[in-house]
């Protein structure tokens, strides 16, 4: 008997893992994958690999044979593809899919958040990014990465912490115990050892420094704490109010960060945030689901 | 007939740059000598190959034959050094000089600024660092790398004019035209060029935008060169008060930020601000000189 289902695949691939979620054609689940980096940027070769070993792992989870992947309809979101250049790239890839459509890991994230509608999403994970859909239209704003952005992300709270605290160690601003939390956490004795190893990290190391600034912040009434995480806020309120400057219906934030950042937001924009229907992963789906109707109705 | 003459060299070896002056033993100059990077962070042999390419051609200049090398007595004062390792690796090196003392490339310009007494000096070029000798003790402050630290140095200036320039043209804070002279100087036509142009680059790729900013703050009272400046010339003001608060007879500033920097300083802090007396490699050559009288008298 062939298996004449059809298949739908959401991916949602970022730095540092890709995530998928395999649904037949009445929404239901019938499976989910998790595997490595799915930015191409890093890599062409790992991307296409993780996203297929993701995939692989949810048509087993399906109890579907492999071939099945040829009846899969799939929404792939990806981190990097805003850069024309990895889009392309991806976009060239001589899949194994019924069907792939490729879009941002933002727009999936958006329209997972919204249920497929309207709306704006702010992601504050390891990076920070915002997005606004409505009435047709697209806007982005920041994502531009840990180098020259990424205001109020993880990797920003732990990076302003190291240099916030190498001042105070420097007796360049008042200290606060936030210092020898950090020289403690990252096991260093002194300032030398502290700015030998906490230099040049990738954004991800940084980031594991923020929930120590958060706790800090939160229990502690610790001034240097509480300096970084108002200026993380501050640029989420400035990202909130340029997205909610578009009118969206709803306004929603996701990530690692969303939750604990959240109480630190302006009374102006606090009210406006909302929580996010579905995942990333059910955003990539409609994002298929959508392309699938336009293409059967050009 | 022998050459029985004595000579001092002066090393002032950067993360660009290795500088060498030649001397007699009455001090007067007979040859100087400019080659490649010599901070042994970025390689032994090269830092090495940098101090002996420069001291041949200080000898050339001073019609010396190459093997006068071994008459030479070495002050070598050489960025990151103040790392333990790298000082161990240089002082382990088979040097072809009579004798060879290493130290800081901060210690010999602090030795040159003062004409070898006690006094502060704050270096401020592609990163920034200070340092105070006075009464028999050293103190540094700063000098972490861009990476952690360098707040008010070229690197740093250029690195927010990037940052500060995504805002805007986010229009997450007024926009002023130092976005046009950015854009227009990186030659990039938008905002996802800019932030990808600029992102991780080396520190002296920053530093080059500095003077863009300057000149932006200085004729134009642009408000973002203006706040960039105004932040630069904050932490040069806190690390002057520090330095200040060790009493030292003088206090200099040096390097490519020195100059554009000074105006912008806090009015407590600008008449302590003096001229440095010699340069980095003069501070080298008094540096083995009082090494040397140290030695006699053991």
């Amino acid at each position: 008997m062939i298996n004449q289902q059809k298949y739908f695949l959401g991916v949602d691939g970022g730095g540092s893992k890709c995530r998928v979620l395999l649904t037949n054609e009445l929404g239901e689940a019938l499976g989910e994958g998790i595997s490595g980096p799915a930015n191409p940027n890093q890599g062409l070769d790992q991307a296409i690999n993780s996203i297929l070993s993701a995939t692989e792992q949810a048509l087993k989870q399906a109890d579907l044979p492999s071939h099945c992947i040829d009846k899969i309809h799939a929404g792939v979101g990806l981190a990097g593809v805003n850069l024309p250049k990895y889009r392309r790239m991806l976009e060239q890839w001589d899949h194994p899919f019924a069907q792939m459509h490729i879009t941002t890991d933002l727009e999936i994230a958006c329209l997972g958040a919204h249920d497929g509608e309207d709306g704006a999403v702010i992601i504050s994970g390891t990076g920070s990014v915002g997005m606004v859909c409505n009435k047709g239209t697209q806007h982005a704003f920041g994502g531009y990465g840990f180098s020259v952005g990424d205001q109020g992300s993880g990797a920003w709270i732990g990076h302003q912490a190291v240099i916030q605290c190498l001042l105070a160690l420097d007796g360049l601003r008042p200290r606060s115990e936030l210092v020898d939390k950090l020289l403690s956490f990252t096991q260093c004795a002194d300032t030398q050892q502290l700015a030998e190893k906490m230099a040049n990290l990738p954004p991800s190391a940084y980031a594991r420094l923020a929930p120590l600034v958060i706790a800090q912040a939160e229990s502690q009434k610790d001034a240097i704490a509480l300096d970084i995480l108002m200026s993380a806020a501050d640029y989420i309120n400035q990202l909130s109010r340029k997205l909610l400057s578009f009118h969206p219906p709803r306004l929603a934030m996701i990530g690692g960060l969303a939750e604990p950042i959240r109480s630190w937001l302006a009374e102006d924009v606090k009210p406006h945030i909302q929580e996010a229907i579905h995942s990333p992963e059910v955003g990539a789906i409609l994002y298929i689901k959508q392309k699938s109707v336009i293409s059967e109705n050009v």
